[in-house]
């Protein structure tokens, strides 16, 4: 592979400088993605179309030169899978038309086992590797069993997911049961992803952070570890991103050889402390921080390698990127990263 | 002061017990909160009425016998007194009726310093004080200027409320001329609560949390400090809520003698290593394991007490009580902590 720094620097090998990509960089902040959605009905539509997805899972690597792409999809590609589908509504987010109240609405679901629901992320995958095959790595993703199972409750994105969390305690068998299907679907998402082309993988768990540590080890670790170990024996590289969990970075050092994704909350040295000194670690720039100046995008940019360090760093942002963010400055960002040497 | 435990505890001072107070714990968790709620039209109508208010306030201590009183009030008080009204929209929290754009939005705001539009909660002290004087200790409160400031840009509650971000990086001097203005409005506030009665103050940055460390230097903390040191010069006890911000655990005991009061998503010893010996926490149970069976909620306390020992601790949850949990689990969380002894 001409670029295969994303995949050393995961697996803790010494690379001549710090690889960087950044999450949601596939998507509106991009105009020529902006133009290629406008000629479909809606965000589900699109999904729908494979040709149109990986497209946009190029278009980053053209405009900036990241040293990965990552498929154009999203994480409740699954729960629709397992027969709960959602509607995309603009400027709102997602909604689930159907909705789980007792254990026998999540009886009804299925565990995803073949490709039908899943195939136009895996023609994604096929169509994307036919331009980048021996060029960049691509990165495949699902969301953690546990941010599936809170939006699924929720029936819709929250800022606390009181529901979900709820529902643990009401219903903690219900719950398993729901969080093993959500597993299973996973793990059989995720190996399709690899067979079919994925050189690393992102496990979103994006909201571990609303658990407190007493719930994060009952319901979303045990989950996050069985797939992680389900799919490390395929042997490519897994980075699992937490928002605003710090206990789960050291629940998470146990994985062996694990990449952490770190949310813009963390300081890189405390998350060093939490991690130990040998897992790489993913992140984590402030995304608002795209938003000010040139010179302070830079300095807050160097700052932030130099704290990482140079050895098991993957730069990134520490979420994704906002949809009204200025490319350009998307570009400052990269390019510090890239000429930077220790 | 009959019973002292939450001041005695604030200021570092040994107690026979933990003292126990909930965030949240006047309002609709309780039934004779609901029944005079319902006699109004809505709750900005309910926060006009003072005698309501201080029956909701004194409400929870004859409920659950905890150690403190907080007035019933709400944090957008002082952008209402500002000048920047909000309704409160049922199931969707507030509404702000005008919009920030530019710095002449903000120059057209004023700086509180009469008690026309703060003369409701100050009334709520006097009347609630005439029952508890010499029995229990009254908290006041305010918004922190970073979660005033981020509610007031957004225009409502929000996630990642990125507008108000973007808006620090976009227009830092109208931002900080707006952080400015409502800190020394809540100055105002917060003495006027104090000589009216209030014997100890907590700060809520609910929103702290998702400024990074680098925005959080700049636009939270030293307006926090600000308000902090003023107050402090009244000689109460100040206690400063963050929500999802270890790295302002650690700012904050730079401030002599802050109480530090601790999300759910804090791990106790973490906390305790980032804030120092000195301080005392507060904190921090995760207030959805009140929805768990009676046998869980006492383990899950007992275990928070011992995380953080017998010293420097006031025992709270981790964020306010939700409207759904049932009095009763309340109540075994209270009658938990009261109960145990080192």
């Amino acid at each position: 592979m001409r670029n295969d720094l994303l995949l050393r620097a995961a697996l803790g090998e010494p690379t001549d400088r710090v690889p960087v990509w950044m999450m949601r960089q596939a998507g509106r902040v991009l105009p020529q993605y902006r133009k290629i959605r406008a000629g479909v009905k809606d965000f589900k539509e699109f999904l729908a179309h494979p040709e149109l997805t990986a497209e946009a899972t190029l278009q980053p690597v053209s405009e900036w030169d990241v040293d990965a792409a990552i498929i154009f999809s999203d994480i409740l590609v699954i729960p629709e899978a397992m027969g709960f589908p959602f509607e995309m509504v603009e400027n709102t987010g997602p909604i689930f038309t159907k909705k789980i109240n007792t254990i026998n609405d999540i009886k009804a679901l299925n565990i995803v086992s073949d490709e039908t629901f899943i195939n136009p992320t895996l023609e994604t995958i096929r169509l994307v590797k036919k331009e980048i095959t021996g060029q960049l790595p691509l990165i495949g993703f699902c969301g953690a069993p546990w941010t599936i199972f809170a939006y699924m409750l929720e029936g819709k994105s929250g800022k606390d997911f009181s529901r979900a969390r709820r529902f643990l305690l009401d219903e903690p068998e219900a719950a398993q049961l729901l969080l093993e299907k959500i597993t299973q679907s996973s793990i059989y998402y995720l190996k399709q992803q690899i067979k079919n082309g994925a050189d690393i993988i992102q496990i979103f768990d994006t909201w571990a952070g609303i658990l407190g540590y007493s719930l994060f080890k009952q319901y979303s670790f045990p989950y996050l570890q069985k797939l992680f170990l389900a799919i490390a024996e395929m042997e490519v590289p897994i980075i699992i991103f937490l928002r605003g969990c710090p206990y789960g970075i050291r629940s998470l050092s146990l994985l062996p050889k694990a990449v952490i994704g770190l949310d813009w909350m963390q300081i890189p040295a405390e998350a060093r402390a939490l991690a130990g000194p040998n897992l790489t670690l993913q992140g984590n720039l402030d995304p608002s921080l795209l938003y000010a100046s040139e010179e302070r995008i830079r300095s807050e940019t160097l700052s932030m390698l130099k704290d990482f360090g140079s050895l098991h760093t993957i730069a990134n942002l520490g979420h994704g990127l906002y949809p009204d963010i200025d490319k350009e400055k998307a570009r400052i960002f990269v390019d510090t990263v890239k000429s930077f040497r220790f």
